[in-house]
């Protein structure tokens, strides 16, 4: 990349401080800031960086009242941070190869849907049934199964599996080697403690503007649906188990798995390594720390934190005499021998 | 699907109670029954749902004595959970995908040996020497090694990778994207701390009704084998290490990690999460508790949990003390107050 | 594999005691010797097992002075674990399926770069730009992305998904189902809590000699690099995020979580199921203990384990006493009954 401010300015309606001739080629945070780079400070926090970084422009606010010369060129607009994310996202659609086309090497069986302007890579290969809608972009090495259904401008990255039934909406991401529709776990044993497996009949459902990370697992329900609900993101190996529900615009970090038929409500914001049992109800705006293991139903808005989890105030007031369990020991230890108790 | 109630009676051979004309045309479970639902109550405390469920029928057991009026015809059977599946199962072979024939756009090497019988994805990669025994699936997208061996009836779902020499027993089930046969992780460092690597010469050897689920690891020895023993059931994103042992009939919840050469006895029950560390010797009969970590070797029988784990029962009474630590640490002050020692 | 002990002498340049005619067929630890195999012996430790052994053959030290009579044939050397690697590396190079040839079956890119002595496997994928050179390995089901540059001598396993601009050096092994240069989880969500994403420009810059296990995920950094140093070893199902470094000659066992821009020192060695939260700065030499989770900066040599970490030596302090807390607080309620205090 190579663009001079001016041109910057122009895309996000910036008024320019400083020479208007700078010319930047990347991006970066402003405490890592080098000559010819492009900034934002919208934290105020960071404020003191913007008087010693090194990077030639930065997108400020209109409104700040600077405190010290600045070197870089400032280029002023409203919001900072929605600025440069349109920048990034103008950039992003300079960078981002052209996925087009439908292959002749990819397997679309004649029973299939698939709109003309999708992009079926190379070696993709899609089921009876499925129907794909316009836009869709199908990369190398990604199975649709039977019968699935995936709505407007999603893409599906290489080697994703979206096994049979499951249904997408509109503008959904799945990784690479993301699995929906995978066989949900279930299996009953025997008085002799041998499994005999329990058919999954249901499928998955994820919702509009979800995004599902790489090699994430997705199962499909026993009967009925495993629910994502709208712009829910998932992070990279998170496990969704059958017939569970996340709740909408829910975020869950990496490696978290949420149990079956657990339904988890709005706006959670789950950790990384994160453990829910099964058969739980999970209110809205719930916050759960990292590694944490729920085995209870959680109220809306509560924050836990611990295996098993806490109220996080009171897993952290605990946690702190724990650190220090060694001290409490010998504060009994003392008043025993005051008392002539114990082992003494 | 749709269906009479006379003709699932048939199925399972169970006798009617009420209208048998009535249709249905999903299952579910009883607490969640809609009008043209199908139920099953099989514990006995669910009965109170038999009484309030819009379900259009209900499996329930011969003997069961009803004390209120039920709306919704019932299927007397002996044990309704197992008609309950047999009913599932029947209806899994109406709608899952017919898999057959073999693809002239899938890569058999000259010296493979593959049943005609089999199903060969397009887009799927049998490896010299490889052999398919009768009814195996093989997905699009799954690479099968050199000298892999898979014998009848296993299935290998899309994108799954099975590297050289493991051997797959009967009736296996692979779920999408898992790896059998990976290298182990095997390193030496010099005194620089620089690795390196051992060669990993072994195989994987997964016994009959095995399930292997979506995204799993389980990596080949050293030399000698990585077992998997008849009837197992991995979850999503478990990993076994080189050398590993998992008893028969031992099921193990996602994202569970299993260390190098530790060897778990039968009809383990393993919860999410939990990682077991290098060269341990697990019992028969273990159950672990979700997110545990276990780092000593575990006889027939204990149930554990906790990082170190713990005897559940201990583990239980001293996490309810760690759950009120402030108020133990009160009762100290208190003493010490009394006693005018301490800080005070 | 059938071997005479003097071949196999002569490849380590060992001097034999024993029966120079005597075969062996298979490799196995000393203390799982059967006959007909070759076991060596490192560590003196284990010095008992080579008195009681039933292998074949045994690699020892030149120095080691025999305490009983042995059984097996003795084939000394200075370094007998050196001279096993050896000898495992030989006959790996013996049994390893070769590699060679670039597939018509394969899509190479018209402006991609191939070098000729590449190997290019079935159904893989090679995009616009992408540079691999002399003796790379491609697998089935792998995909290059678009400017992916990788040097000589690397393996890319089948089913691995190498994103666009991603850089891998220098013999680098990713094993099967991997995925490099995924998108990094980055969202910013509106005053609802409804998330939009940030692009994700960056790429993911793997060093020489790094191996990155089977079912991992590097994300790709939000601009700058995700950077894994020279050396590194990762085991399956890691999660590195975006714009995190992980310094060289580090060991991280499997399905560890690394957060974003989270930089790593040399040479750590981080347990199996450890989370480290993003911004942090984790010195060089640092021990994570399997399933910590580490929320602050550490400094170089720090030992550390427990959520949140503690030094290690303090949380096994404080641990013991959380397991006997019961008996804590048993000592404190005699302590009330002597002064008559608390709920008596």
């Amino acid at each position: 990349m190579n663009f001079k401010v001016t041109q910057i300015a122009e895309w996000i309606g910036a008024t320019v401080e400083g020479d208007p001739s700078v010319e930047i080629d990347h991006f970066s945070s402003i405490e890592k800031g080098k000559i010819r780079g492009l900034s934002f400070l919208a934290n105020p926090k960071y404020e003191n960086h913007l008087y010693t970084t090194a990077a030639s422009a930065i997108i400020i606010s209109q409104s700040l009242q600077l405190k010290q010369k600045v070197n870089a060129v400032l280029l002023r607009v409203k919001d900072p941070y929605a600025s440069f994310t349109v920048l990034l996202t103008l950039y992003e659609k300079m960078i981002r190869p052209s996925y087009t086309g439908i292959s002749d090497q990819a397997f679309i069986h004649a029973e299939a849907k698939v709109d003309s302007s999708c992009y079926i890579a190379f070696g993709s290969y899609i089921s009876k049934g499925a129907h794909i809608e316009a836009g869709v972009e199908i990369h190398p090495h990604v199975f649709i199964g039977e019968g699935v259904h995936i709505e407007k401008g999603s893409i599906v990255y290489a080697g994703a599996k979206i096994y049979d039934r499951s249904l997408l909406g509109k503008e959904v991401i799945v990784q690479p080697n993301a699995v929906v529709g995978s066989d949900g776990f279930g299996f009953a044993p025997d008085s002799e403690g041998v499994y005999s497996k329990i058919p999954q009949l249901g499928n998955v459902i994820v919702k509009d503007k979800v995004e599902i990370g790489a090699c994430c697992t997705i199962d499909r329900a026993t009967f009925g649906s495993t629910i994502i609900e709208e712009g829910v993101k998932l992070d990279n190996h998170v496990h969704v188990a059958h017939n569970a529900t996340i709740g909408a615009h829910s975020a869950i970090a990496a490696l978290t798995a949420i149990g079956g038929s657990t339904k988890i409500g709005k706006r959670a914001l789950i950790g990384g390594q994160v453990g829910i049992i099964g058969h739980l109800v999970i209110g809205d705006d719930v916050k759960v720390q990292a590694q944490s293991g729920i085995a209870r139903n959680v109220s809306d808005q509560e924050k836990l934190q611990g295996t098993p989890a806490l109220e996080y105030m009171n897993f952290n007031k605990s946690y702190v005499l724990f650190k220090h369990l060694g001290k409490l020991e010998e504060r009994v230890k003392e008043l025993e021998k005051h008392l002539k108790l114990g082992n003494l």
